[in-house]
């Protein structure tokens, strides 16, 4: 088999791919071919490559995608967790012939990665193996391969999580932003709604934010005030936790 | 090979016990058979076992310690960290006939795993291919093999920058304690020191200790007051992170 020839064994990578544009949170997935589940862009290790550049490699390959800072999150192992008769169907359905030993019967490991990027700055498109290449809605999944959703399930947590203790909206908002803007970020990662004034108080306790000057333009009534990240501060706090080090 | 038999190939799992005791940092380590350097405790996934079984039962086999709660925390995938070389001296030294495939001669991409223990409770023990099994002082380590130093860095990095924004101590301190003892903690964990009446304030504001009626006894002049943890706060700032979720 080639797979065994370049790639190490009984390892591969998975990337969750958060997209977030228009207060909707979206996920990365590719149709998988001849058949009705999806998947997300993952697969193997060269024998001589760095596994975070893997994980940047098959992002690329599968998806076209690049420069996305991909973390690392969770290691899933459980042993049951490939499905050799899944792939061996859809081998099956793609008319290769199929051996007891083939590449894909074997038992992985999987590496999660995960990220998040407003979505309408990327471009994805679908590799050999699949039909689309698609930002899926979190809230109204396709049904997933393998332990996929499990996966997906863990970066949301982890995602979740980190928000807790640390700031985000660099990036995925525009410069200059209302305080409803950035209160919608959070509401749609955590998907519920905010008080608006406890909101407000909490974020700014942070000091991340400045105040610009200027206020929304176009607005009938009373304008809202726009704000900036302090990229300073915000990068301290990236790093050390939303309520300082020690 | 026996290991090629029985284990996953291309994995390993370390880990990095940290074990604190009046007011001393210290982490486990063990002493490799016929060479100076020290190494974590680590070990393979057997063919049919779940990964995290793997790293309970490794450590288990070399150190006799269980029921450790062990703390996935990172992916070592670097393409030269594993070391053919320094293998092919142990075995030679141990008289084992050395074969081009060893088992030990490929590439390991590792899961590191870590916990945090009071190390008075714990009685580690060596296994065959050590001639110790010590708790070594962070601030004094012996020369490590392979990447192992900077698996111990790593993971302290992480153990740093958890306790930013999650409490600890339980399991750790007596059931009652006073300031001073959990800012010893802090200080040991953090090797820095830290402002009292900071320290007092901000550890107050997050709600997860308890102020007992009664005082510390033997004290001549003004007793410290004695805390306990809410344990109910201290489990949803555990999940949460310190300051509350959203």
């Amino acid at each position: 088999m080639e797979g065994a020839k370049i790639y190490l064994p009984s390892l591969s990578l998975d990337c969750v791919i958060f997209g977030f544009h228009e207060n909707q949170l979206k996920v990365l997935l590719l149709k998988v071919k001849n058949a009705r589940q999806w998947a997300l862009p993952g697969g193997f290790i060269l024998k001589n490559e760095d596994v975070g550049k893997a994980a940047e490699r098959v992002l690329r390959e599968r998806t076209g995608l690049s420069e996305i800072f991909l973390q690392q999150f969770n290691v899933f192992g459980k042993p049951r967790r490939s499905d050799a008769n899944f792939h061996r169907q859809l081998l099956q359905k793609d008319g290769v012939e199929i051996d007891n030993d083939h590449w894909l019967f074997q038992r992985f490991v999987t590496i999660g990665y995960y990220a998040l990027v407003e979505y309408s700055y990327v471009n994805p498109r679908p590799d050999n193996f699949s039909d689309e290449c698609t930002w899926r809605d979190i809230n109204d999944l396709p049904e997933l391969m393998m332990d996929h959703s499990q996966i997906l399930n863990k970066a949301l947590e982890t995602l979740r999580a980190h928000i807790n203790y640390h700031p985000i909206g660099y990036n995925l908002l525009p410069e200059k932003f209302t305080m409803p803007q950035l209160q919608r970020l959070y509401e749609t990662i955590l998907n519920k709604k905010l008080d608006r004034r406890n909101f407000q108080r909490k974020i700014l306790s942070y000091g991340i934010l400045k105040r610009l000057k200027e206020v929304q333009r176009g607005v009938a009534h009373k304008a809202p005030y726009l704000y900036s990240f302090d990229l300073r501060k915000y990068h301290k706090a990236l790093k050390e936790g939303l309520q300082g080090g020690w």
